[in-house]
Formats: C-alpha cells, structure tokens, sequence
C-alpha cells in the first residue's frame, strides 16, 4: 500500500500534467509540499510573476537562468536557489534545455490564518 | 544581492555541513522548508525513526531502499516519494551509494499552534 507515495520523474505519465506555456511543460506531484517538476525548452522562458508562497527550487538536468529580483544567475544541474515570498521570478532554458524542481510552500504567517484557502 | 539564495549542492563547503552517522552525511540549506542533501555510504543505513515532519525526498544520484512503514522500496535517481508525518522510515545506501534530497516540512496544524517551536 504504501506504493502510493512512491513517484519517477522520468515517468512522464505520472504527476499531474500541465502546460504552463508552449515553452513550459510541468507535472504536479501534490502533498503538504507542491512538488513540481517543470521542463523548460532550449532558449525559451516563462513569464515573470510572483506569488507570496516561497519556492525553493534545484536544478536537475541541464542549464539555464534563473532571474530573480531582476538579476538573472545562470544555473546548472545540481545548483539549489530560494526563492523569497513576492520575489519576481522566471527562467530561461539553456542551449540544451532544463529540468527543474519547484517546491511551493506557504509562509508560516499564512498557515496561521484559518480557511487562508493555500493549505497545499 | 540576490546570490545569497543561490547554492550549489555540488560544492561541499556550501550549507550547513552535519554527519548524522558514519554513514550519512548531510548539508542542510535552511529556508520556510528545510532542504536537506543526504549522502549515504554504500550499502550502509541510518536508524528507523519517525517524527511528525513530513518528509518529501528525491533521489539525485545512485541507488538504494527506502525504507518506509515497514516496507523497502527500491529507488534510483528521478526517484521522488512522499514520507507522511510520523511514519517510520530510513535509508539503505545501494552498491554505488546515493545522493538524496530531503524536504523537511512541518504539517499545517503544526503551524497553526503559536510558537510550537516547529517554525523552519
């Protein structure tokens, strides 16, 4: 039983998949954490946003860069970023692409709030 | 300013450098979630235990078992599972050793008590 908390990320039939853009494919892998693993095309990017839930995120696979604050870091496989509440971000893929792992969770402020509606 | 949230998981001098046994060694990056990177020696293990963090993990590199409510579950890298809070759980290295990234966070209820010392 315990096989349904058990998850490949190579398996590209599992998690919840979504198109966030025709650049950005991810797949949802919920629990008391939003995992989600997105895959960005080559030389292709998603648009800058933010949100007050803070995203940690690590780079699994290939290169790119991450811009936060208005200050784009070039990544690459193995590098781990945090990504403040409110924080503008986006990313851009490298020449090879990228896969990344996005880690949403709320602030502790709002799961102080009774019925805040973010309980992930 | 912005590089103080980007880390390199690589480098080991970087994160907040603990060896939990002989056989584990692990670096904690701190955040609202608490990222941990574990290594674990080939063929080697840590201790059953449990807590109520929950504990989402991803396998990076190697192999091994996980060890979870009693049961082994073989994994390998692009792995990703879930350990709800208080299940028992603990890591057996396979033959090359493994590299995991374990994601400590605390349930909603938690949060919701004031100053229940849980805050990451």
């Amino acid at each position: 039983m315990g096989d349904v908390h058990f998850f490949n990320l190579n398996d590209l039939s599992q998690g919840i998949a979504r198109d966030l853009t025709e650049e950005l494919r991810t797949r949802i892998f919920r629990g008391e954490s939003v995992i989600i693993s997105v895959v960005v095309k080559p030389n292709k990017s998603g648009a800058i946003h933010n949100h007050f839930e803070r995203q940690p995120g690590v780079m699994l696979e290939g290169d790119g860069g991450r811009i936060q604050d208005g200050v784009e870091h070039l990544v690459k496989a193995g590098k781990l970023w945090r990504t403040p509440g409110n924080a503008s971000h986006s990313f851009v893929g490298g020449p090879g692409g990228a896969v990344i792992l996005d880690i949403f969770s709320a602030p502790l402020e709002e799961y102080k709030k009774a019925d805040s509606g973010v309980g992930n």
